[in-house]
């Protein structure tokens, strides 16, 4: 599904990057996890990175990022969620075109508070099953007390817009003759080998060995 | 040097996480290379990634990240610069307390386009310095009319505040017993294997031999 950029969403720089498809958009949030959330408090833009969900349409992220914006909140508060993913270094023959490979989700719109409390936790739930799928289950699972502590946010995933590069460097075609190595150096998020606390008295689990955040296909 | 946090910079949340110091904000700056900027336009947060680069206590980034917000930029622009890494997923027994170890600057001020020449051919040198260290003697520099076409902005690095979490899970006493795995998945970025492009004839240089971003200690 394809859904149509706003003056505020359609890519300005580059816009033979630009990705307006759900789909795609919805891979892209999938595969990371944390996002940097921008507000304004006082006409100072500030941008604070969190961990967030997605559940069909609408992402969430939960109240420990949210001290400062939710001082500002009311009846919603103006967001920007940005989701990276740096997959690569582009290194061409000139500096100028040097470039990264990545991935990138823009959504705007305006998060409020989730006061339902089923949505909360499943909310909550969402947000944990993003980050580490099979985890909620096999955890101590939130108490009223904890609840009530801690804030989400919802954000409808309404008014976004990606931006993707893949690929080799692109050169001036009068610089492919300068002698210096040009390609791609492929970046990655690796997971290492699991660390059990002190008290840990468990076998590792299945879910948790080679942790990964690509989809293998 | 330690800094004295303003009441922009405080850190509300977790303030046990806070770091004002100026060495340990610049170890987080060196080591990641992607900043997530935010600006205002019609009262509208945007955050956009980009890369940046650092010299002494300005921060850099080119305009290529800039074009929405250097529409709004007249005689500077009020920006928040944050930058994350992500060190590892914290599984406690309570969801609750489960975490991330990361380490994160925010940066707040206003970014000033950089008209003088030098400064401008100096801040794309650091940029590129920052990303990949001796790749800018190694590539065709820029001509006078690339020169032109990229905005170099800079921030300098007075108000700023760091968070970092680091170490096992913290589970409150009664969760001990909960019959789980708890620990820490470590996460890192790593590079994998240079794939050069079609045209390139050249051998891969030492410097993009197993490119890190962590400083070997």
């Amino acid at each position: 599904m394809s859904s149509t950029p706003t003056p505020r969403t359609r890519v300005v720089r580059e816009p033979q990057r630009a990705v307006y498809d759900r789909d795609a958009v919805n891979q892209i949030l999938d595969e990371a996890f944390v996002c940097h959330v921008g507000f304004v408090a006082d006409g100072q833009p500030y941008v604070i990175p969190t961990s967030y969900g997605r559940d069909g349409d609408v992402l969430y992220i939960h109240g420990s990022a949210a001290s400062r914006m939710l001082r500002h909140l009311d009846k919603g508060v103006p967001v920007c969620i940005t989701v990276t993913l740096v997959d690569g270094l582009v290194l061409a023959r000139s500096v100028f075109n040097h470039s990264m490979n990545y991935r990138s989700v823009v959504i705007l719109g305006t998060a409020t508070l989730v006061d339902d409390p089923a949505e909360k936790l499943a909310a909550l739930r969402a947000i944990s099953e993003h980050i580490l799928p099979h985890r909620w289950d096999d955890s101590r699972l939130p108490n009223e007390k904890e609840l009530k502590a801690t804030s989400v946010l919802r954000l409808p995933i309404n008014e976004f817009s990606a931006k993707v590069r893949v690929g080799p460097p692109v050169d001036d075609e009068e610089d492919y003759s300068f002698p210096t190595w040009a390609g791609v150096i492929p970046l990655e998020m690796n997971s290492g080998t699991p660390i059990p606390d002190d008290r840990c008295e468990q076998e590792l689990p299945a879910y948790l060995q080679n942790y990964a955040r690509k989809k293998k296909s």
